[in-house]
């Protein structure tokens, strides 16, 4: 299956490179990264059935995405497949499920990034675009721009074909109640998981080109026309070949002025550090000296993947061609 | 005056340091540089008398940023001093001046950071605001926030007691007619600089600390609510006492895509070159490479200044306490 999909002058490499080729020119890597938020999760504040409903929807996100790598389609296809999933599920700050602004509204946030070509597209204060991951992506695919926001961004979609959908889409009672409290006045309960959530996905092709993808419904009771780091190149969104893709969660403010994203691309870049030790200095570091939390999910060109943060839990999953499964939230 | 200014217990670290303090204990260097857009300005395409206008309006801006610097005021202070200027001058894309969007309204965006704090503010799709780049300091000081946009950043402009302006004060002829002219789709003409034009300015105070600060007009006809890299930590805007402080200007989407102004940053940071170098490679390299155009200016904290550029010219200034000062265009 996979070797059909290779391209033939590849195959030829493959074969005629070595008398005994290794496991690793046999089998191209490919991998995949998911994340669908990091913050204030322990264990005492979660049921049984609660941790199972986001271990299922991040196994199906993280499956997908792998699934498409797996028949040879592109990072950027698998990362746009898996953060989807994350979007239409109500469990997660991106999409359906999106926290409210103090307006009553869910305002929703997207960037996408090829490796390969450094092209982007990203988007802002959406109010209908049901999976904003799949608009940032046509930005990027059929506008001369990188970012587009609010009506504007909306009425790109129109024009380019996409189908807006009613604002009650977006609706769930649980955000509604997190709105309510933070209108009160009330600290978060145990029940605010997701609070601050994003969702993203990183992925390597067996073609070898790098992709990111993250999606979120900002923060609740968010005012002023706020804008965090998700749809943010560099801040919270980043990938290039030459380095890592990146997806970044948490207090989007601190990955914006630290611009981490690009800080972990940088730090692999030029400090020559590998994928783990740039996570952990632009998490560990950096983000916390400035008093930041979250963290990151990061995978380089061999498929070495780095799932760093600075706080309780982050809903997390990653797959690879090696085998490698992992869902974890803690 | 300086000397007052600085706190005692610096004095007395200057003063005891050596029994022989050198030129550069006695006077602490600043400096300040500024941009006003780069782009197509062909020396046979300026009258001399349009050359003088903007050598006039530049050199305000650079000198009422310095004299601030002078008296001992902050980098921060001085940045948005001297952009202030040009955000009021009609002769550049920034406040007054700035270019029409495609629905022939004037939408701008602006940002500063200050190096010390690595703290942030940033503004998009403005329409009533006189001078962009104080609500991005008003955003930096007063809110949680670090970016905000359109009509909710224009909410907490009068929350926060700053008068909105009408939109006819944004107004200028020249703006008009290339709106109309690439309306009609014709290819704008030597008159049309600062189509892409952007105003910023980077200073080092005498106290060590960088800032920047960066407002911008966007581009003629843009649509889709589109934002530029102006407002983008990172991408247009970016300081950090650990390295530099940047500002920039060009075909924003490229800037965007190449995290620009931090990538001047963490060449000096993470692969140790000066300021001349990292300003070189991120332009004449990583920038140019993409099919971009454009330049950066920076100072580090020696007070080096860097304005490099691709594009036939860049409208800039600098001035350092060594008694450096120079205006150029091209």
């Amino acid at each position: 299956m996979m070797l059909r999909t290779l391209p033939a002058r590849l195959l030829v490499l493959l074969l005629a490179a070595t008398p005994a080729p290794t496991l690793a020119e046999e089998s191209p890597m490919f991998a995949i990264a998911i994340h669908g938020g990091a913050g204030v999760i322990s264990r005492s504040s979660m049921t049984p059935e609660a941790e199972k409903s986001y271990q299922e929807d991040l196994g199906k996100a993280l499956d997908a995405g792998y699934s498409i790598l797996e028949s040879g389609g592109t990072s950027m296809d698998a990362a746009i497949a898996a953060v989807k999933i994350l979007e239409d599920s109500p469990l997660f700050n991106a999409g359906r499920g999106a926290v409210f602004s103090a307006e009553g509204i869910n305002e929703l946030d997207a960037a996408v990034m090829d490796g390969q070509t450094l092209r982007a597209g990203a988007v802002a204060g959406l109010r209908h675009v049901r999976n904003p991951i799949e608009l940032a992506r046509l930005v990027m695919d059929r506008s001369p721009h990188v970012f587009l926001t609010g009506k504007g961004a909306e009425d790109f979609a129109l024009e380019n074909g996409m189908p807006l959908v009613p604002r009650s889409w977006f609706y769930t009672e649980r955000r509604w109640q997190q709105l309510e409290q933070a209108r009160r006045g009330e600290r978060l309960s145990a029940a605010d998981i997701g609070y601050y959530g994003t969702v993203g996905a990183v992925a390597l092709d067996a073609a070898g080109n790098l992709a990111a993808a993250t999606s979120t419904g900002g923060m609740t009771n968010k005012k002023w026309g706020r804008v965090g780091d998700a749809p943010l190149i560099g801040a919270g969104t980043y990938a290039d070949n030459g380095s890592c893709a990146v997806s970044a969660t948490g207090t989007g403010e601190f990955f914006i002025r630290g611009v981490i994203s690009h800080e972990v691309s940088a730090l692999m870049k030029y400090r020559g550090v590998d994928v783990a030790e740039a996570a952990r200095t632009a998490i560990q570091g950096r983000l916390a000296a400035m008093g930041g939390d979250g963290g990151v999910i990061v995978v380089d060109r061999e498929g070495n993947i780095a799932m760093e943060f600075n706080t309780e839990g982050m809903f997390r999953g990653a797959r690879d061609a090696r085998g490698k499964r992992e869902i974890a939230i803690y």
